[in-house]
């Protein structure tokens, strides 16, 4: 048996079987072994950074890491910023990084280049395998880094020759680290700032988004009149009818601080505390008050849903939660406003749908219009890389094959991966991609003013203009085999909204949204 | 002044006049700027390797480097591909890479990475600038270590508010070091070697491949009866009518072993000696013969060009060159193939045309039959990074409005990149891209082969073959704003082309191959 296929059957033993790969020379072997070991299911990208992304996304909603298989430093390059994303989300990732084989390394071949470095800026994990007899205990030892709590990305920097050489045999799984569990005195302090009287608010990220999590802190909530607020972008959010109204932190600093006034103690479960995405000029860092204490239920890693109902038995033993009812918006019509397409969105959204979010400023009103639709997860942008929105909804397709995934998506971001496109076509999943299509960096046209930078120049707004041409949205997906559509109106959003949800395989709605 | 006019303001007056930005939030500033330094060209790409690749093929064709704008390090990772084929065809450019207020570094915001160590991996110079007084000389410091023979990446760190804050001022140029000269003991040796009746190869690379270094190197060769060759992928090459026949090392280590057999002495002359782009079970790593000594006569950054002019006027005085004639290929006609496509292209390329080639396996016969066409200049794939070729012809057509710019490129590299399409429509350049769409990873269908990785299994067959969906350059082409055609003959391909080079402003053609 050679390196690759010891390493794919030992990834396959440890839970991981899907991969999904821009393999080059170097990782030919990995790809001849894929026809030996049926059960890794290896999924083409046109671009690593689709690779990469759809593993974050796969992730996030399988709760097992995927691999991605990737050539040597410049593939991983390319995979790196969506990596960023993954590391910021504490997403469980494994990379397999070709690379020369061990006797060509050393003459500094033209594909040369330090991918130990660029990997650590991103890993958790990184190990070379310097022998095919190695390979499969690596791959073991990925796994078990990449799923130890809180996950984290381990890379596997894989020499062509120790793919190819026999001698290798297949390891078994490797334990990882389970999530530690909270101690009960740290319960008990934080129960008891929460009976203390003063303003509290529960600040929820990581685990403690799941739905276990939220009922949870909805009983501590509903007993003890703290507030919820969780992070601005969770990795996995569950929402939907059922679950409590829970107010996300917003991303302007100004709302944050706003949204944070008055608060005198902060509890943290599962989340950091916050700090602003930018710094800006006389603006504080975080949105903290001065005299808010800061306590921390559970960090990031630790269990933070035992954590939470812990302290619901503790603070509130006999609170209901207060969740929230079906309640969708009115079918909104005529023009097309990010408001208006938020309201089609919380129309139509069906039960279990998977929403990817990455609709930047067009995403106003999107989740205070879809807090009352049916239970859904949403996946936000956790690292402020763009460009992860239809690579993670790739994954999360394929993860949860049952499930319709919804991708809605800022047009300038789109184009940073827009090749992922193509895979939603190959794989035939179903994924309604709804651009929302402004025709700018709108994002940036407001962080121009609140930088304070004071042009409102012709040669700087071009820069923030996506017009002059059009992007057509339309062309762009029909060309890479996705069937996609135009709307301009809020009926006709609705319409193509239907027929997509109600068709199998992927669709792309232009949403052309008033300028 | 503040940090961002200084900055701008001493690039343009070290002749640093062209930026390809991607900007965001830590950008405004810079962004904000560029009105008030109007004789600084920013040009939007959609991501950030189209900046970096054009940034390249800019410099590569002006002789200086432009510089690109790139957000925190997630804008650096994206660029980082075309970076290592910049550092590998030693291209002198300017990073300015945004990143976080000095007073949020310590936040760890989403955003926050380590900008440093992937910066330090494709960059010769990395500075942070740490307050607005440095900003304009560190930006000086930088153009320098960009243009300091034999040309490197410089990357400058710029806080967000050493960028917005007042109290910077202009800097002036300083001084780059030029390329040394040869000791003429080291030419005397050379020509020692070249007169003693032994097989000899004069082997060119870097500045050795402008026209006046090959016109030298041509005289030695008429003279000693010194084989030429060149690098398999130099980062400019002059060719054409009036060149000396220069046979490229080939890439396919056997091709290249043979090419070098029976030779006795290698000189290089601006190049390095030459190793095999991967290693292969059972094959050496470089193709040069075991009992052929390897001479230097300049190394990369030194003057080639007076080198060869002296070893020239040492080892053969009276010689006279031979050079090509014009000679082009008869217009084939019938089914499209590489070797069709290549006559077409030989048949038709004007005079002063820039070729940027990243056409890979559909480049056989290209060389050949595109030798003896009127003087143009070649850009190739200089580091191996797939993703180079459109980016890189935007790039050579700022830099050259007034010649024409042909794009020979691959189709599963050309989704790596292929945003650039819009900056082409925007800047309305005179490019014609030819998209060689033979439907697959053809490369990767070779190097399956060379590797011995013994499967014809359909599973890995998956991951080289792009149809299913097919690509539709076309409709990707148009959904970007530039006209576009598709090819299926010679005759197709032919009418095409003259009509593309005929008329002003982009044009592609999806050269469809016979699979």
């Amino acid at each position: 048996m050679n390196g690759a296929q010891a390493l794919i059957r030992t990834l396959v033993d440890a839970g991981v079987d899907v991969c999904f790969a821009n393999p080059g020379t170097s990782e030919m072997h990995f790809v001849a072994a894929l026809d030996d070991v049926p059960d890794m299911r290896a999924v083409l990208t046109l671009f690593e950074g689709v690779a990469t992304g759809a593993a974050d996304g796969y992730a996030r909603m399988a709760g097992r890491p995927a691999a991605t298989l990737l050539h040597l430093g410049p593939g991983m390059a390319n995979g790196l910023a969506n990596l960023h994303n993954a590391r910021r989300g504490r997403t469980p990732l494994v990379n397999v990084v070709g690379d020369h084989a061990r006797s060509h390394k050393r003459l500094d071949a033209p594909l040369e280049s330090d991918i130990d470095a660029v990997a650590g800026t991103v890993s958790g994990w990184v190990r070379r395998s310097l022998a095919p007899a190695d390979v499969a205990a690596d791959a073991a030892a990925a796994v078990a880094a990449a799923t130890s709590s809180p996950g984290a990305i381990a890379t596997l920097i894989l020499p062509a020759d120790v793919s190819w050489e026999d001698g290798a045999e297949v390891a078994e799984p490797a334990p990882a680290r389970p999530a530690p569990r909270v101690a009960p005195s740290v319960v008990q302090d934080v129960a008891d700032v929460l009976t203390s009287g003063e303003p509290v608010v529960l600040f929820l990220g990581g685990d403690a988004m799941t739905a276990d999590g939220q009922l949870a802190a909805a009983r501590v909530a509903a007993g003890t009149g703290a507030r919820l607020m969780s992070e601005t972008f969770p990795p996995r959010a569950a929402r939907g009818a059922g679950m409590p109204d829970l107010t996300r932190l917003p991303y302007p600093p100004e709302m944050a601080i706003a949204a944070l006034a008055g608060t005198k103690h902060l509890v943290l479960a599962g989340a950091e505390a916050p700090v602003h995405f930018f710094g800006y000029p006389d603006v504080p860092g975080h949105p903290v008050p001065e005299d808010c204490a800061v306590h921390v239920l559970s960090a990031p890693g630790e269990d933070s849903v035992a954590a939470l109902r812990a302290l619901a038995e503790r603070a509130a033993p006999d609170a209901e939660p207060v969740l929230l009812e079906t309640e969708r918006p009115e079918l909104p019509s005529g023009v097309l406003t990010p408001r208006s397409m938020a309201a089609v969105i919380g129309a139509l959204l069906p039960e279990r749908a998977i929403v990817v979010d990455e609709a930047l400023t067009s995403g106003v009103g999107l989740m205070e219009l879809t807090s009352g639709a049916p239970r859904h997860d949403w996946l936000a942008l956790t690292g402020g890389a763009i460009g992860d929105g239809l690579p993670m909804a790739l994954g999360a397709a394929l993860a949860c094959p049952d499930r319709p995934v919804i991708g809605i998506q800022a047009d300038g971001s789109a184009m940073y991966t827009i090749s992922a496109l193509w895979s939603y076509a190959r794989e035939q999943l179903d994924i309604t991609t709804i651009v929302c299509d402004n025709g700018s960096y709108a994002i940036l046209q407001h962080e121009l003013e609140r930088v304070g930078a004071a042009s409102d120049g012709k040669r700087a707004g071009q820069l923030l203009d996506l017009g002059d041409p059009d992007l057509d949205f339309v062309a762009l997906a029909t060309g890479m085999g996705v069937p996609a559509t135009r709307a301009t109106t809020a009926e006709e959003l609705a319409d193509q909204l239907r027929r997509s949800l109600a068709e199998p395989g992927p669709h792309l709605i232009d949403a052309v949204l008033r300028r």
